[in-house]
C-alpha cells in the first residue's frame, strides 16, 4: 500500500507581505522554516519513509523539503526538482501587493484573476526580467517551461504529465512519494486524485506546511486521505 | 569545454574530535558550514554553472552541497545522491579516537590501516548497529552497498562505476558537474583523472571545502586543474 504525501511550502516572505508571488523566487520567512521543521516532526512520528521525493524549482519549496528531511534525519532521500511543480505563474501581477492591485484594477477584476479557472492574468512583457526565458533555470527547458502568465487551468495542465509519466509509476511500484510544492500546483494533483470539478478545485485552499497523506490500494484507488 | 568541480565536505564534528568517521553520519561543525558557504562564494565568483551535481548519502556532504548552492542561489540544481561517493568504510575503527586507537593497536598498525592501499581495517561484526545492512539507507541497495570495512582500494573500486557509467557521459555532453564527497572517495576520482599510482594517491591529501576545478577538452583530456 503506497502513500503519497503532499505538502505546500511554509510561509514565504511575500505570503507575509500579501504579494502575488508566482515564479518569483522568494525565500521562506523564519516562521516558514519553523513550519517546515514541524511538518518533518509530524511525518517522522507517523513513521512514513519515502522512496521518492519531489520539489519545484523554487527555493521556498526546496527549503521546506530540506528542513523537513533534516528533522527526519533523511537528507539522503533521492529528490527530483521539476519546474512543473512550480506555483502558478502570475504574469504581470507578480510582485504586486494584493491590495494595491485591487485599487489599480478593481476588486471585481482581481477576483476574476484569482478565482477563475481559466482566465489568464495580465501577461509579462517578453523583455521583463521575470520572463522565465531570461532565467538560467528555465532557459534550456524549452518554451513550455517559459510562460508569461498562467491560468489555474494551464498550471494544472502542466502538472498532469508529471503525475502520469512519473509519480503514478512510483506509487504502482509500492513506493511512498513526498511532493513539496505550491498552492496551485498541488491543486492540480488534488483535482486528479479526488476527481474534483473546476469549481470544487477553486474552492479548495491548501494550508502551508501541513502534510496531507493519501493511502492507495494496489489499483491506485484512494483508501483514505487526511492531514497529519 | 566541460568542467568538473570536486569538493570535500566541510569540517565535521568528528574531524574536530579526531575520530575515525567512515560511514557514521556525523554532522558538519559550525566551521564546516562556514567553509561550505565560502566555497559557494568562490564558485559563484568563478561564474561556473552546473548541469549535474552529486553528493554521497552522508549529511556532511549533503549539507556542504546545500550550503554552497544556497550561497550561489542555485538550490534548484538537479542533484543525485549516491552511496558510491561515501567515505571509505572504516569498519570497527569507526567512532574511535585516533590517539586511543594508536594506544590500543600500536602506531605501526594504525599507520598501516590509514596508509596502506589495500589493507582492510578490522571489520564490523554483522550484528553491529553500524552494519549498513541494518541501516534503512543501504538496506535495499544490495550487498555491494553494505561493506563491513573497506581498504582504500575497495573504496576506489566502488567509485569507478559511477564515474564510468554516469559522470563521464555528462562531461562528454559538455555539461559541468559538481561532486561533493569525502577524502577517500575523491581520491578514487583523482586517481583516475590524473592517472596516479597507488603510492601517489596515498600521498594525496584533499583539504576540506576547497573547490578543485578540472577543465576538459572534447576528448575528455584535462586541459588544466587547480583549486579555486
Amino acid at each position: 500500500m503506497a502513500k503519497l504525501v503532499l505538502i505546500r511550502h511554509g510561509e514565504s516572505q511575500w505570503n507575509l507581505d500579501n504579494r502575488f508571488t508566482g515564479w518569483v523566487d522568494v525565500d521562506l520567512s523564519a516562521k516558514g522554516v519553523e513550519e517546515a521543521r514541524s511538518a518533518g516532526v509530524l511525518v517522522k512520528k507517523a513513521g512514513i519513509e519515502f522512496q521518492s521525493t519531489y520539489t519545484s524549482l523554487l527555493k521556498r519549496a526546496i527549503k521546506t523539503h530540506y528542513n523537513m528531511l533534516e528533522v527526519m534525519d533523511r537528507l539522503w532521500y533521492p529528490v527530483t526538482r521539476d519546474y512543473r511543480l512550480n506555483e502558478r505563474h502570475y504574469g504581470a501581477l507578480q510582485g504586486l501587493n494584493k491590495e494595491e492591485t485591487a485599487k489599480k484594477y478593481g476588486d471585481a477584476q482581481v477576483k476574476i484573476w484569482r478565482r477563475s479557472f481559466d482566465t489568464l492574468p495580465p501577461l509579462l512583457e517578453a523583455s521583463s526580467e521575470m520572463n522565465p526565458a531570461n532565467d538560467i533555470r528555465y532557459k534550456n527547458l524549452g518554451i513550455e517551461a517559459q510562460p508569461l502568465g498562467e491560468s489555474l487551468k494551464l498550471t494544472i495542465d502542466r502538472v498532469l504529465p508529471l503525475w502520469n509519466q512519473e509519480i503514478i509509476s512510483h506509487l504502482k511500484n509500492g513506493e511512498n512519494v513526498l511532493i513539496v510544492a505550491h498552492g496551485n500546483s498541488l491543486r492540480g494533483l488534488v483535482k486528479i486524485l479526488k476527481n474534483l470539478s473546476n469549481e470544487e478545485i477553486l474552492e479548495l485552499n491548501i494550508p502551508t506546511a501541513k502534510p496531507w497523506v493519501f493511502e492507495f490500494d494496489e489499483n491506485l484507488k484512494i483508501i483514505q486521505d487526511a492531514y497529519l
